[in-house]
């Protein structure tokens, strides 16, 4: 990884070549988000035609700027690139980030060539790209997505950090993620990967503190051998979530015209996987549930689940879900189920899993969750609130809140429902306990977090 | 099946033994319902200690009513119910549902003996429960659930009938089906399935107009044979999706603790599905998927899918997504190829998955679509629309759906994102156009529809 890869999320002065007074042009988006975002450098907006946009001063070309500029983002035509990376080698740029299009991707190797041969006299400064979306740091402001900001959600602040081989595919997941409300600390799409590819970012990533766990959509790796060495080291650093396209024949036939990346045999990926310690989804939606569990939750003793519901068919459901998983079923000790016993009506099964039943109030909820909290049985809980019956008081999501908010012991919830159950559960999610709709969303979430911290060492 | 079971769903009056004068009373709930919802039939409560409730007047007991009562819905205590059995089948009440619960499954076998010997007097007079929520009809307004509709929104009327061993379970999948606006006929939750059971309710919906595609959620069958007979038979008449808790060992256990069910072996269950033609669904949110692809697509002819995409990841992974399933894509012919080359840029991929990429506007995608609905070689089509891209109008969705208004092929919509995309996928679905969030939920989807119609016949 080049160290100076650090600009590109960091710097302090940004230029953007190719800004344009147009606001239906890339040059204008980019600089817009520089201009009215949370980015707090300075900004030198290159245009050779126009003297300033956006209340800015512009620069005919980069060598005009006298100040030390850090990072350029440059939206020219693909044609101008090559000499636009040489002039900012030439200024002491450290960092670039080369959103135009139009080299290999469309079969204009002559092009990509004429770059990769600017690219290589200033090996120094790293470029990401071309034929990318860039960089949005949610903490330095930098953001160089083109896509307006009432079509893209810039999601909140957070420690997940996300690699895309995929522009759109990661725009789209981008604003959903931000509409969920999961915090994002980088996103970056990466293109064509001529200087900086996936190895190189899950590098940064890794030695990032912000950054809490990577989640990488990956079609097809540039230097298979690189890859596996990186995705090996930083696997034991934080937790690395892949989801990857090409898995099918299909599929992989369509990799070659969409990033012209070789996505290789399945068998053969699914063998790195469990070599270097990935963490597999199967899913977008796994993807994310598995991040934000590893940025919640504390670190699981081991691999005894308990499950506590209100509803027995979805207790069911969830031991179903944990099956093939690492997880086994937890038994509670007779002293931590007692006073459960005590809390509950005859019909209810404290066992696991735990039904307290349809007509359970708050403090039999209660009561279950702290005594499996405290059993050193117990490793880990899923816990099944339907808010549907009368029985249950909004004062539930306080008194959890406070029971699990030093929790020592990942907890996941299940709920689902309509417009009541989900206030509910949004509560729950602002109180930093994560909810999720099925069963087997859960059990598969806490299956990736229990084997990242055990299942891979050994048979637990 | 009791031909009589037709008044549960159908009752032109109802009597409500127990009524409660107490809003927080089950019998003052399910009163409510008959009164301020849509049942347009005549009410009795019954209460030998009010004279009046919900300004309606109260009888001491339903041998008082002089007129004929067709349905009876009994919500006292569990030791009262035997009798009220009795005095309903003399009073020549043609269905009762027994929400009441206090029987096998909190142990009294001594109870439900002697309800089952009361029920055994009155055979021509069939019950749904005891022990459950009843029964909630749309288009009848029949509504026995106790549950406030705060917390239980109910749905809209629709197509698709649900039937549910678990009450909670059930109450908390018609809420969240209310909220997604999947329109509901009939929902049935049957609690200990004394006197009608998982099949007799088949049976009903099976030749039920108003019903296009059944659900079920179960846990165990009370009669092996006659589930099996019934399931094969009325699998020819209509689609059922079926999902059943306890296929796991752990899962197992807890279903003997919840509905009192014998799991049975997974895999004795997974060849019952093989040979009767149920259609298996492996979560709660593919239950529906699968439900509401059956209610508005038409038939496929074939297994051909063509995928049509502007972000090329999410046609990688759709292709993936089908791997495994009856689905294979199709080959579009040059002629049908031609017109949307010639609307395309150089740089898109008019193969399958169709590329259109990143900055298709509403004129590739609508070409695309046509040409692919009028090719022969192509049975079926996934339509991946990204809204963060701004060369897409909002005038793509009058488009497509006038487009897909009186399609003869199967098309299911992929989309992610935030407020933006969501709201584009709303007004999709509001046209009769089912949308996804994840590729491999619509690819799941158009399997299921593929394989009731081809797959279980013969390769295809």
């Amino acid at each position: 990884m080049n160290p100076n890869l650090k600009y590109a999320f960091n710097a302090k002065s940004v230029a953007v070549i190719g800004a344009s007074r147009n606001p239906g042009k890339i040059g204008y988006v980019v600089l817009e988000n520089f201009v009215k975002g949370n980015f707090h450098g300075k900004v030198f907006p290159i245009n050779p035609n126009a003297n300033s946009i956006l209340n800015l001063k512009c620069y005919p070309s980069i060598s005009a700027i006298k100040e030390n500029v850090e990072l350029a983002v440059i939206t020219i035509p693909g044609e101008m690139v090559p000499k636009a990376i040489e002039e900012c080698g030439k200024k002491g740029v450290k960092a670039c980030v080369i959103i135009s299009a139009g080299f290999s991707e469309v079969g204009n190797t002559k092009l990509a060539e004429k770059l990769q041969a600017a690219m290589n006299k200033y090996k120094k400064m790293p470029c990401v790209g071309p034929n990318c979306l860039g960089i949005l740091d949610t903490h330095s402001g930098i953001d160089t997505l083109f896509l307006p900001r009432y079509r893209l959600m810039r999601p909140q602040k957070g420690k997940i950090s996300f690699i895309s081989q995929s522009g759109a595919l990661g725009s789209a997941i981008l604003d959903w993620a931000g509409s969920k409300d999961y915090g994002i600390n980088k996103f970056i799409s990466y293109g064509n990967a001529m200087s900086t590819d996936e190895a190189d970012l899950l590098e940064y990533l890794a030695q990032d503190k912000a950054t809490k766990v990577i989640c990488v959509y990956l079609e097809g790796v540039r230097n298979g051998k690189k890859f596996f060495q990186v995705a090996k080291k930083v696997s034991q650093q934080k937790p690395v979530v892949i989801i990857k396209g090409g898995m099918s024949a299909a599929g992989g036939k369509a990799t070659a015209s969409h990033t012209g990346s070789l996505a290789g045999n399945a068998k053969v990926f699914q063998a790195v996987v469990k070599q270097t310690g990935l963490i597999y989804a199967e899913s977008l939606r796994e993807v994310f549930d598995y991040a934000r569990v590893f940025t919640s939750e504390p670190t699981p003793k081991g691999n005894k689940a308990q499950i506590i519901t209100n509803g027995g068919g979805y207790g069911v459901l969830t031991a179903d879900a944990l099956e093939e998983s690492v997880l086994e079923l937890a038994e509670m000790s007779p002293e931590s189920r007692k006073p459960i016993i005590a809390a509950s009506p005859s019909y209810a099964v404290i066992k696991n899993p735990m039904d307290l039943t349809g007509d359970a109030d708050n403090n039999r909820f209660m009561v279950a969750v702290e005594n499996a909290l405290k059993d050193p049985g117990v490793d880990s809980i899923i816990l099944i609130i339907l808010f549907q019956v009368p029985t249950l008081d909004s004062d539930i999501i306080e008194g959890m809140s406070g029971l699990l908010s030093k929790r020592k012991k990942p907890v996941l919830v299940v709920s689902a429902g309509g417009e009541f159950a989900k206030m509910h559960m949004k509560l729950l999610e602002k109180e930093g306990i994560q909810t999720f709709e099925e069963p087997v969303d859960a059990a598969r979430a806490l299956h990736a977090l229990t084997y990242y911290h055990h299942g891979r060492k050994k048979k637990i």
